[in-house]
Parts: C-alpha cells; sequence; structure tokens
C-alpha cells in the first residue's frame, strides 16, 4: 500500500539510502525527499561524487585507499618512512592522522578470526613482512583494536617479526581521555594500571 | 593535513554526504569509506536511484511528487475523493498514509510566515479553493503541523472556505500515544482537556 502512494523513483531511493551501513528508514526516507525536493547542485555533487570513487583502488605499498599505484601517505617525502603503523582498517588511518601521527602506515585488511575462518592468509601479513625484510624500517607499531581477535593477531605479527632488527609496539591500552575510573571495566583498568608510567619532576 | 591523506574522490564523497540534512562528518566518513569498500551493486543501486529522482515533479491536482501528470494516489479510484487532507510538505502524506488514511490530499508546499516573507500567494491556496469550487468535496481536513504560524494557516484557509459548501476539520490536538502527562506541556495538556471526548458505555 505505501509503495504505491509515492513515486517508483522515490521509494527506490529510499531502499538504496536504508541499504547503507546505519541509516535506518527514517533517515533514508528525510534524505531521499531531501535530495528530491532540492534536486540541483546537491544531486549532482553527490552523483560526481559517487562516480569518483569508482576510480579508488588500492596503494601498493600500504594497502590504504588510492586513486593511483602508490597513495599520497608513501609517496609523501616529508614522513617517517621507517616507521610503520599498521591498523586493521583503512578508516583507521584517518583516526590516526588527526590524531598526528606522521609515519606510514601498513592495511591488514582485517584481524586473525578462527571463528570467521580468517587465517593469515586472508590478511596482508605477508606483504608486511616483506616490507620490513627490504629493510628500512626501524619501528612497528601496532595500533590494532584492542578485541580479542586483534590482540591475538598482534601477538601473531609480533611473534612474525621477532627475528628482524625492527622495534615491535604495540599502542597503550588505558583510560580513555575524559573516562571515569568508576565506570572504566576491570580490563582497561588493569591495563591502565600495569602501563602505568613514572612521572618526572619537570612536568609538576 | 587531513585532506591529502585520503584520496582527493573520496575526500569529495564525505564532503557530498556532509551536506545532506542530519549526516554529520562522522556518518558522512562511514557512508563514503563504505560504498569504497563495498562498490558494486550498492553503488550502483544508489547511482541509479539517484538519476531515477530526476523525473520526478509535482501532481497537477494535489501537488505530491510524481513521475506522472498525476500523482498514484488520485489516480487510485478506490480512494474516497471527497475528503481531502491538507498537509504542509509531501513528506506528511506519508506520514498519513502509513496511518491509514484514504482520502486524498492536497500539499500547500509551507506554511504562511509574516517573518520569513511568505505570504498566501507563495502557498497552494488558491489551487485548493478552485479544487473546492469544482465541486466534489464533502469534507477538507487541516492536516497542518500545530506550530504558530500552522495553526494561522489552518484558520486562514478555514476562513477562505467559510461560504463553500464543505465541512472544514482540524486534526485533533491532545496527548501523543505514549505520552506522559507529568511530562506534558501546558498548551498540548489544556488543548488535551478542550479536546475531551465523553466516552460510550459500549466502549467498556
Amino acid at each position: 500500500m505505501l509503495k504505491e502512494a509515492y513515486p517508483e523513483a522515490l521509494g527506490r531511493l529510499i531502499l538504496a539510502f536504508a541499504k547503507l551501513p546505519g541509516i535506518g528508514p527514517k533517515t533514508a526516507q528525510r534524505l531521499a525527499f531531501y535530495l528530491t525536493k532540492s534536486k540541483g547542485e546537491d544531486l549532482e555533487e553527490l552523483l560526481a561524487a559517487l562516480q569518483g570513487i569508482k576510480n579508488i583502488g588500492f596503494c601498493s605499498i600500504c594497502g590504504f585507499y588510492s586513486e593511483h599505484e602508490v597513495c599520497r601517505i608513501c609517496e609523501d617525502t616529508e614522513r617517517d618512512r621507517e616507521v610503520i603503523c599498521v591498523v586493521e582498517r583503512p578508516q583507521d588511518i584517518i583516526a590516526l592522522e588527526k590524531a598526528g601521527f606522521r609515519g606510514v602506515y601498513h592495511v591488514l585488511q582485517g584481524v586473525l578470526s578462527p571463528l570467521l575462518g580468517i587465517g593469515p592468509d586472508d590478511l596482508r601479513i605477508k606483504e608486511l613482512l616483506q616490507r620490513v625484510a627490504q629493510g628500512g624500517a626501524r619501528e612497528v607499531i601496532l595500533a590494532i583494536n584492542p578485541s580479542v581477535d586483534g590482540e591475538a593477531t598482534a601477538l601473531f605479527i609480533a611473534e612474525k617479526l621477532r627475528d628482524f632488527p625492527v622495534k615491535v609496539t604495540l599502542i597503550a591500552r588505558g583510560l580513555p581521555s575524559g573516562g571515569d575510573l568508576e565506570f572504566a571495566d576491570e580490563v582497561t583498568l588493569s591495563q591502565a594500571l600495569e602501563g602505568r608510567r613514572e612521572l618526572r619532576k619537570e612536568v609538576f
């Protein structure tokens, strides 16, 4: 009954939006009505932008999204290429960039997961080992999400890198900025205690 | 610094999404990354759907969105065409359809607003009067949003329809279903009191 009420094209757009992650039926409807009403520039911009991403592939070095063989980050000569930060997904790079990291990256495209049948060969671990074997890397920072599978993946990679002359580090676990001791879970809290640092006198 | 990190096309898509109502920068980023990752069918569907809405115009009778001269609702012979429900915007029709209304509609495309300089000629009021003057209407239901401007618009239209042989009604104001007396504002509560109905014995 409902689908019959509005134009087929509008119904189709609502369905297309509702398929996207985090977009519920109400938001999908609002977006579709907005674009149907405004049309013009907003619609053309969105169409052109969507067409544009078709040309995006992966950087042959780090695996981040790129329109060229090598991505903008790997191309940037002002970065410290001796420090490789290993991440799970491309979007993690955006978060690290915002945090001010200025080394280079390596995208795994996932984590090991026996449950989902994802093994070492499904991830870009071999490529990481090759990169390190070629030399030039001083440190590999494992910035994998602190989930059970993430921790296991970090340990697996650390083990594989053991014989290379490279420092392997794991990003710190602890209380997030603005966090509250009262509401922190035990695992976070015990990791925060374990990772405690001595404050030097200059800090006071 | 940030824009340089990801491919230009990806940045453009994030900006295009962020321009849509209710889409913040984080959601825009998530959507853009999702589509860049999945591409294929989801992307093609969205592109086709967006292209599709370019052909949507307005129904010449009620002003709802339509791909043809007359919309699906006005074409539907099973509806009660003698009851015209007047609404502010096309999306209000969807809400009323869901609520089970089976008459026809008339979209005003806004409400009177002295502040924004919107007068009777900017709305589809003349078209409504013509429709009623042509005869065939038994009742005009004013289902305009209960804002200050909405109430004024409803009164204005009721006044204009005074001399036509048609019943003019206003949708009820009162406590929304699931609402709570304790947290209802005074205006809603006084309207709910004013609109009280006697319960017939059959109901018990």
